[in-house]
């Protein structure tokens, strides 16, 4: 028993008919990562620690760093050097330039600077064209069935109820890849970062399905994988939906079976 | 009709029994915002428009960049320019000097860098001391009104589902301040430096509650105003328990009366 009244790996809890009992404690856990391109730091963030590489490649793909993976020669960790599982540095082939200026350097919001929402999906789209218009949709009954789907691929973890998911899934609503994370973007740069370290991009035949919101950066990340359609089990954002119909990005929010919304592009979904 | 089958401000909805409807969209407005000390840029977050003094002072307090509102002279937006409602200059006192080296500018993990989550915590403590230990305590009744004290605090934005809040309570549940944003931190944030601008600080008799996650950098903030308890409505990480623990600060996690976990410092909250 420590000093504040609670054990190691104890938690109190108070149930619903008001009893006081002590029970294990499991947590996520939270670990900074620093990705470095070289030796050079380009962005830090707060992770669940696993499938760092990834995370990595969704991060610089997202952020428009690099475009495919022909210009990634391999990763590593620092070594020697302490708490080196907390740092992945990407090494880039020879002949690739990338330009990393100090407003880069801030993430995939840098180009925002003195924009406004509007102007910060112009500078996101001088990146990423919208996605093509091809006759292929996704069926009614297979979008509602994602978010058990996402559940099903999702690890004890997720049961802490404190991790967010991201599941990319085809239109037969086969999972490609699910990633869990404590951070929302993280786990949509794992799942991403999976698929273009695959070679599975672009990923106009799928669908994105993140387990909170849909906001402005999700919907960026999405569009650097080529995602055509991206469903939420909360609310997207005005600028999200702005977005997605400036994108070609069909936006379903609030995926919470049997009833949904949609904000854009409801011609990829078979509706009856 | 737009020629993606959606009008503006309109959504489909497809309700419980099967139907489909248009409905109005009601949105979570997401701007960038810069933050600037001087004309030098700081952050830059996506956030909900509105108490951008606030988000501003309540960042720079948790960044540890500035310690008391006398070292704020004023705000000011640039003017000339464009899209100046979403950039906030802070004007230091003239005898005011800050470092903002590059790692700072990362934002409030930037002293992770090459850390591991428990060193983390140490360098934040030594910005930092841990909240002082008082014979003051919270009964289980005001404990359990909070969530509901903060939803009759909440706007109707609220019920777009896609905006996090964040409300200062004191020991007999009365709200110091409630803020919301669609970005977690941001809400913390505003909350905080609501309080702060106010000559609020510390809170150590008082109770942040926020609508989603208690993570490690929520922790770093409620310490960086002195709040002595933290609930979530949601669960905490592995690294804000730890945070918590060694901070002297009460964090309690699932507050979803008549149920609750508590994770650390018990002796604040009276059980019976």
């Amino acid at each position: 028993m420590k000093e504040d009244g609670i054990g190691p790996g104890q938690v109190i809890r108070r149930t619903r008919d008001g009893a006081l009992e002590y029970q294990r404690d499991e947590l996520t856990v939270e670990e900074p990562l620093e990705i470095r391109i070289g030796n050079k730091t380009v962005a830090t963030t707060m992770r669940t620690p696993g499938h760092d590489e990834e995370l990595a490649a969704g991060f610089l793909l997202s952020d428009g760093i690099i475009r495919s993976t022909d210009k990634i020669e391999k990763f590593s960790r620092p070594a020697p050097a302490r708490n080196r599982e907390n740092i992945i540095e990407v090494h880039l082939a020879p002949d690739v330039k990338v330009r990393l200026n100090s407003t880069q350097r801030f993430g995939t919001i840098s180009s925002s600077c003195g924009l406004c929402g509007k102007e910060s999906i112009e500078a996101i789209r001088q990146n990423f064209p919208p996605i093509k218009s091809e006759p292929i949709r996704i069926d009614i009954e297979t979008l509602l069935s994602l978010p058990d789907r996402l559940r099903a691929e999702q690890s004890d973890f997720a049961r802490t109820g404190g991790i967010h998911a991201a599941g990319i899934f085809d239109f037969s609503g086969k999972a490609l890849v699910v990633r869990e994370d404590i951070g929302r973007h993280n786990s949509v740069d794992k799942a991403i970062g999976r698929a273009f370290l695959g070679g599975k991009l672009p990923l106009d035949r799928h669908a994105l399905l993140v387990s909170g919101r849909a906001s402005f950066e999700i919907m960026q990340k999405a569009l650097a994988a080529g995602i055509a359609i991206v469903a939420s089990v909360s609310a997207p954002s005005a600028l999200a939906m702005e977005f997605a119909r400036e994108s070609n990005q069909t936006l379903v929010g609030f995926l919470r079976p049997p009833s949904f919304n949609i904000y854009s592009h409801v011609e990829r979904v078979i509706l009856d």
